[in-house]
């Protein structure tokens, strides 16, 4: 058999924490972890964690506090997920989006005195893999809660259950669950030869990068590959072939990484969403790899599933 | 490349539709489409679709009806969604649930004599395997804009757009975009023996499955998997292997499927949602597939993702 994950880890992975989901809809073991002098808690602020040291460091980790040191800057209400257990502690994200300047806040106390927010993609490059999992694990949850406070079926305000996997509406009683939304990226392959295209979203970090697009409803994986390659570069795909999956929570997907097999090979991009495509060979694209910029064409950086979709091609 | 597609279409797949979605924001292209004398309507009343003759037909079609035949029965505002093109001929399907007696009211009509109302899960025995993948389709649309008329962000009530794929809020003009959920279903395996689960809310069609749930926040395919098999039989996983995905619109679920190694094999079940699991030898699975009971133990259908990775694995 052989294993489908990344050999490297990616970004949004190997998260190191026991979830112990089938503890959270118990109150009172939820309400006595979160009391317990080892409970931890990340801070964010409107979906930016707060990390150790000076802004400028450039590898550093999670600014951790404890249960009363969160009291001190926050005794408001805000939002509170549970996200698992590390060994005895237990590991809480907490919403301190309230607060209006929450750096100078926390600098009043000296416990905070070394420690910043930074912009989640920004934190991605500087964190450990497994706290980067953790991150993207808070972040999802944080937003899902921050854009569904109000019942979809009825309009009523819901409220946060199960250490916040859960919403419910007091009104019409709906039950409400985190949202994870199912998306394909696909590198398209013709031999010898793979398929890189410009999204007109792209901005400077890279310019060129597999297709990608929202698995629809009654859609399986395979025929999402499909339709999204010949809507958006007009290419006829056969063979699928899943590789890795990778959780990117900007704000809730998955991404789904396929090899897709091309069996036509005239491209026509869609001109809305894909500016231009071309297939590129093989030797270039590990040159690119490597870092170099061939005709002004930057590959993804590591970070994106996509990357390792183009090495794995490369070295496969 | 080896297709990674199940060699039989799952139900719920194969859908013959061009989804056409780069015309749905075109609400003029949609409105002329709608209004052609070939557009074909797909009638559903509380999430059952309307069939071809008589409710004891074992094998039936959809009843299709065209927009002179949709007004008589419907004049009222109802939801509709665009589902693609057939060729020429542009589908829909439109929520009728607000009749009260749907086939009284139609069979007054002498065009829908023959016709009747089927659960859902019922029409998927009883109808072609690209009109599976339709009624997926419409259904999971359906399902969703009836559980979404109001804003999770602020509450107000919502319109439809983008003839059903997109709802967006007057008020503070968030967009809301069809849910789809992520669910891995994997079969535990350990050389020539596979487990086997009862869940508790399996009813008489099969006793014991694949284990299966959801994937959540943060979390990639493989860790979904490796977390789920722990939680609820308390066995090790090390590779996972993709194997074929499947729609499952009860309500929105995206089937992901995946052989799962065992690294420990001592069975401990959580209780909770599994109530009993085995080891069951290879041997003993293929005469329960081929429709055998054995020690009372019955497998699922084949509309089921979990019945063709069980037959991957014998026939493997």
């Amino acid at each position: 058999m052989t294993p489908t994950h990344a050999k490297s880890p990616l970004v949004f992975t190997s998260n190191p924490l026991d979830r112990a989901s089938e503890m959270r809809s118990d109150a009172n073991w939820l309400g006595a972890k979160r009391a317990e002098p080892q409970a931890r808690f990340l801070l964010f602020w409107k979906l930016q964690p707060l990390l150790l040291g000076p802004e400028a460091e450039e590898a550093t980790e999670f600014y951790l506090v404890d249960g009363a040191s969160l009291q001190r800057v926050n005794d408001a209400a805000t939002q509170e997920v549970f996200l698992g257990l590390d060994g005895e502690s237990p590991y809480f994200a907490a919403d301190i989006s309230v607060l209006e300047y929450p750096i100078a806040t926390l600098k009043t106390d000296s416990r905070y005195r070394e420690s910043h927010f930074r912009d989640a993609r920004a934190a991605l490059e500087v964190l450990p893999i497994g706290q980067t999992a953790i991150l993207g694990q808070a972040k999802a949850l944080l937003d899902w809660h921050a854009r569904h406070r109000f019942c979809s079926v009825c309009g009523s305000a819901t409220i946060s259950l199960d250490g916040g996997y859960r919403r419910e509406c007091p009104s019409c009683k709906a039950g409400h669950f985190p949202r994870t939304d199912p998306a394909a990226i696909m590198l398209v392959i013709d031999g010898d030869r793979c398929l890189l295209a410009r999204n007109k979203r792209f901005g400077v970090a890279h310019n060129h990068s597999a297709l990608a697009g929202f698995v629809e409803p009654g859609e399986s994986i395979e025929e999402c590959v499909r339709r999204e390659v010949f809507e958006e570069v007009g290419i006829r795909v056969g063979n699928v072939l899943y590789v890795a999956s990778q959780p990117w929570p900007f704000p809730s997907s998955m991404m789904i990484g396929c090899f897709a097999e091309a069996i036509s090979d005239k491209i026509q991009v869609d001109g809305s969403e894909i500016v231009s495509a071309r297939w590129f060979e093989k030797e270039t694209v590990k040159k690119m790899l490597a870092g170099s910029e061939i005709d002004g064409v930057r590959l993804p950086r590591p970070i994106a599933i996509a990357f390792h979709l183009i090495k794995a091609w490369v070295e496969g």
